[in-house]
């Protein structure tokens, strides 16, 4: 008989009833019935329970055991009387009565329980992460991730991808997030950038002559933490293919995506291919913003023009100066009491907002301050616009045209939210496409890449030369999964001569070009293909699929908000020497005065 | 029609002779028969021969195209005549007829050429990677990479495991290289480290309740360049199980690995599992050396008894001294001529050994300086323990124990070689077991561990308690094909008393261990499974099926041998606001007198 098991604790059934079997786990809880022991015995494969009599010969080594204990048991797999048999367990029908025991790793009190649900601090949840993992909510999360990134591989393995390992000791990168960096022993003074994204690499891989590259790519980003970023590190499906237009990428993706969201959904309903393609300038339009969640069936519409010159003067004189008005419909929202669009209106003036202007309509009239004063035909060509009904409203965002947008779309999102009018169990996928290649930097006048430089513009060398900059759209495109960005992309600029008439006009003279990205434009000059492609974050998508607001829930062994590893305890001090071998030394900042009292 | 194409390189065949069709590629080759002009257009997936004929209007930009300009195609298919026909080729049948073309990126004059066997410098191919991984060998190599990786994967996840991402900027590790280190923006004077191997993470995977954990690990340690190892990182197929033995281990990674081989090995054997185990004692003694290449079918053996007291007085007296005498055979080397056994004598110089003695059996007889001497019925032993004949020799190493183990095992190899016995293509594995936990340091007397110090010993603690520390022996392997140790593996100590103990007999006191290794000890106090596994080399996996013997010819974009990436120029300066806010300075050496005056 094997030393440790013949079954794992999740594998007993009926049919093994009368087998001698070893199980091996951990003690997950004990009952004590009074010289009547129950263990359940726990391990990654499930729960089996075990018990010991009375006259036992290991029964007071076991009432003794510390949940959490790692024990081997052998025995015989019996039937659970009718009355004792537990449906939720897969295993919940037969009991092992335990002959043997052999205490493998005896457990020490411990700092938190893996038993039950109660909430622990974070920080004793990080310190104690083997502890935590083994929660039933943790270790699914983290087997769902695996399982998650393991059907993504398989997809584009089958989608015509080859996975390649790109180096993670690199140069810095020109994505212009702060980089980590590693002093070079071997070159005094000089440093390794661990990479922000292998999207140098990827091009190269490109310009090498592979044709459809892709890799669960490991990223690093010196940045503050976020809910949805780690401090340090974070995955990335980073995907790259040649010769293909945005259509091509778009549709190579998208069965991977939709797929992955099918398999791991648990039945929420997913965006069939083709997913939607809404340009940039229509979706700061009706979602007033370029991360719009469909699952929100609210959409924004420009009513400046039935405004205009109309009764209600506050808008009509804003529009005169320059200011748009944006459409928000509430359906519904005209029965809710009056407190609900008052709350509307100071939140409205917490995010900046001068108010939150509406229209209710009633018995067949428009109701409220606004519809006061604004002609009855104006009103009902905007009742119109959205075919409103009775006791349905709209609400307002007067204001420049950016700003409008930004804030109608906050509304929009609101709205939704008050009115419970958002899909339920759904994954709902854009792509935001056609985003400007340029925009004004408002302060200094400047014309400024809007997004990423090394996109190609839409319409090549020509466009560049003859067209107004901040007409000319990139392609360049999100992809958008309930209002969360997955990940920008884009057809890249392999032209070295459209790469430095792009950068001309954003103000950067060719010796600095060649300066900053010199490595990329020389191998554009070998002979490149057309290339494209995208990298949805991998730690986005399995928060998506758990559920779960917070990274890491969703993270093996994550640092903690303060980029601390709290369990192996990093970052730590370096002996002296090891930093003169780096050829650096420290440079602390000076301690204040109360610092050097306490100190 | 698509803008870049309708089919890949590699596609078009007889059956589409007549259809209309786009490619895109590379110009891999030009002939020009004066006014016909033939192209090998190349990508990823194959070469397809374009035409243009005399009189076709885009001739005469063809013919002033580069080699590597990237170009598309429209034309039509054709069928060549049998004359023509390319059998090397799976699209040799057939042609392009051009009538479109278009440059995508035409190619400045090219530093190395891709069509072609030419060699080029190392430092040359490095700073063109681009252009050198689109040469044949390179291109197939790295392919065989990545499809020797997702097979890995593959078979993995079929065995049960689970693969999981471990942290990467984490703590200091134990393993004992050089660590690259981080500065810690947000922590002054801290410094996190890139991982040397998951070890301490994988352990804690188990500690955690995964049962069955892999990773395509990638690894760093701040080393010399090797053949077999890049300066910087390297990958392992990092594996890890719970409630296992050491034969478990063997039986879960032998299928695994035996199936790569034999998937990419072209028709090459492949050890069937279970693997051979040889004990490091026999294979000290039989191949002198723990990495014992079995397609090499000698064996030593240990004939000290034979020689001892015997008429070969050298011999004889440093027996008497302590020594050993281990033999060689080297079936067939009777009758080569007498320079064959001077040149072996003089390596066996250089190689700091007193000469290499031999005995050639001829005529029934035993010949040569060492037979002259010795008894005959002693020679007869000899020749009787190895069963040779008429035209056999054998060759005697006499030394130290260990001092004769190593040398008979570099004659071994040597003789191999020379007399031409390797088995050809064959790919033969064996593992090597029982290292012994402890070792003597020969210059200080003390104890040290020989090899891993958490592999747990056999026996547990009452071996640690109650036998000679250097006859215990450590449940610790390594497996080895044709000659290369792919990996060390170990059954883990995972109880902190056998550990302390363990430590103590090799002179740490527990203070220490726990404050070296305090995160690991700490995590086997809360329940720890017995696991073990092991991480065999990715890249050296790679070389062997390759038949490659540098990393670089293997991995995509590697680093020269002085650690520096060539392409991208990593390591590179960084300006001094970027140290400043890392809480570090430069700390150059000091430059010689003769540097000053040079700089």
């Amino acid at each position: 008989m094997h030393p440790y098991r013949t079954h794992t604790c999740g594998e007993l059934r009926e049919a093994d009833a009368g087998a001698t079997v070893r199980l091996s786990g951990w003690v997950h809880r004990k009952r004590d019935h009074g010289g009547l022991l129950f263990i359940d015995l726990r391990d990654h494969y499930g729960i089996t329970q075990l018990v010991l009599d009375q006259g036992n010969p290991h029964l007071a080594e076991a009432e003794r055991l510390r949940p959490e204990s790692v024990i081997t048991v052998t025995g015989e797999v019996v039937l659970r009387s009718h009355d004792t048999v537990n449906q939720k367990l897969p295993t919940g029908r037969v009991e092992v009565r335990v002959r043997e025991l052999v205490v493998q790793s005896p457990a020490e009190v411990l700092p938190m329980q893996v038993a039950g649900d109660a909430e622990y601090p974070e920080d004793l949840r990080l310190t104690y992460r083997f502890i935590d993992l083994r929660r039933e909510r943790l270790h699914r999360n983290i087997m769902l991730r695996a399982q998650v990134i393991a059907s993504i591989r398989r997809r584009m393995i089958e989608a015509g991808f080859t996975e390649f390992q790109t180096p993670i000791l690199t140069a810095s990168s020109p994505e212009g997030a702060r980089d980590f960096l590693v002093p070079a022993r071997l070159h005094p003074g000089k440093f390794y950038a661990l990479p922000q994204a292998p999207q140098q690499f990827k091009q190269l891989v490109m310009v090498a002559g592979f044709d459809r590259y892709f890799q669960i790519a490991p990223c690093f980003r010196d940045e503050a933490s976020r809910a949805d970023r780690s401090p340090g590190e974070f995955y990335q499906l980073d995907f790259e293919m040649s010769f293909v237009t945005q259509e091509d990428v778009f549709a190579t993706i998208e069965p991977v995506l939709a797929g992955v969201f099918e398999e791991f959904g648990n039945g929420r309903a997913v965006t069939p291919p083709p997913f939607p393609r809404i340009p940039f300038d229509q979706a700061m339009l009706e979602f007033g913003s370029d991360k719009p969640d469909l699952r929100n069936p609210l959409r924004i519409k420009d009513v400046t023009d039935i405004f205009a010159g109309g009764g209600f003067g506050l808008f009509a004189r804003a529009i005169a100066g320059g200011s748009v008005v944006r459409a928000i419909p509430a359906p519904g929202a005209g029965g809710r009491p009056r407190s609900f669009f008052d709350k509307l209106n100071e939140w409205a003036r917490e995010q900046g907002a001068g108010g939150l202007g509406y229209i209710i309509f009633e018995g067949g009239e428009a109701k409220g301050p606004i519809a006061k004063n604004l002609e009855p035909e104006r009103s009902e060509r905007i009742r119109a616009a959205f075919d409103l009904g009775d006791g349905d409203a709209v609400f307002f965002a007067c204001d420049k045209p950016a700003a409008a947008a930004k804030f109608a779309g906050l509304v929009r999102t609101r709205l939704g939210a008050e009115l419970d009018l958002l899909e339920r169990n759904a994954f709902r996928f854009c792509w935001i496409t056609d985003f400007p290649m340029y925009e004004r930097n408002e302060e200094t006048g400047a014309l400024e890449f809007s997004h990423n430089p090394f996109s190609m513009p839409q319409g090549g060398l020509e466009a560049l030369n003859t067209m107004d900059p901040l007409e000319i759209k990139a392609f360049q495109y999100d992809i958008v999964c309930n209002g969360v960005e997955l990940s920008s992309g884009a057809i890249r600029n392999h032209r070295p001569d459209i790469m430095l008439r792009a950068f001309e006009i954003a103000g950067y003279p060719a010796s600095e070009v060649e300066a900053r990205f010199g490595g990329m434009l020389n191998a554009f000059r070998y002979g490149a293909p057309p290339h494209g492609g995208s990298a949805p974050g991998i730690d986005r998508i399995v928060m998506l699929l758990a559920d779960e607001p917070n990274i890491r829930e969703v993270t093996l062994f994550p640092m903690n908000q303060k980029a601390e590893d709290l369990m192996l305890g990093a970052p730590a001090p370096v002996p002296p020497e090891r930093l003169k071998e780096l050829h650096i030394r420290l440079d602390l900042p000076t301690p204040t005065v109360a610092e050097a009292k306490r100190g």
